[in-house]
């Protein structure tokens, strides 16, 4: 079924604790591995927590890139969501394995926005999404 | 199997489309979301696109909800990603739900973050997670 949006979820095991640690790598990770899917980036915020820990997310025009880290169990949660067909998430899942040096990592990859729901829910036809539609989100300003 | 966190992703179909392209009421309806659920607020980015449509996050101590709006098909796409035992994504879907007046959601629920898993990883006994361990986050400041 054609949606508007795809959303790999994974888990990076056994990943290297001090760059998981360290918050300006991971922002600068984040943000190439955004580039290297072929997004836009809007705006990112990333945090620090004590006493150790990155949070982060990257707003793209297509979606989001997040990640949460924990270094003390060598362990990282990204979310990699993007719309359009320009982008290609896999691209920044694979940069972010090599960055983050995990030697096991899970994905999932789940749908977003399915297009038969969001026709039902749309009673004037011309708004109605066609299938050959493209999904690619609006312009950034 | 017992995990870090809890990630729920909502699909909200026929929802009001001057609410979700309402910039100010996207991000205020999600700050309170994330205090339903019994998150702690960090940080947060939000951003009105063109023509239509808003991008938003908030980065919660527990991990973030985020949201993106498409105002011209009624639909958002909402993230509840949190951590611990404190927090229940659950009442931050419910609370939206309404104030979207969402008339059909679709919502699944993951995991993130297999103990078992991050205990493979973990070379030293003494690292690693036992089940009964509190998962919330660390302080965050």
């Amino acid at each position: 079924m054609k949606s508007l949006g795809k959303h790999l979820l994974v888990e990076f095991y056994n990943c290297n604790p001090s760059i998981i640690d360290n918050m300006k790598l991971v922002e600068k990770y984040m943000k190439e591995a955004a580039i290297e899917a072929g997004s836009t980036i809007v705006q990112s915020v990333f945090h620090m927590f004590q006493p150790h820990g990155v949070s982060g997310v990257v707003v793209i025009a297509e979606s989001h890139l997040s990640i949460h880290t924990w270094p003390e169990y060598k362990f990282a949660s990204v979310d990699l969501y993007t719309c359009g067909e320009e982008c290609d998430p896999l691209k920044a899942y694979k940069y972010l394995r090599d960055k983050f040096e995990s030697s096991n990592a899970d994905i999932k990859e789940l749908q977003r926005g399915f297009i038969d729901n969001i026709n039902i829910s749309l009673e004037e036809e011309a708004c109605k999404v066609a299938v050959n539609d493209s999904y690619d989100r609006r312009n950034v300003l």
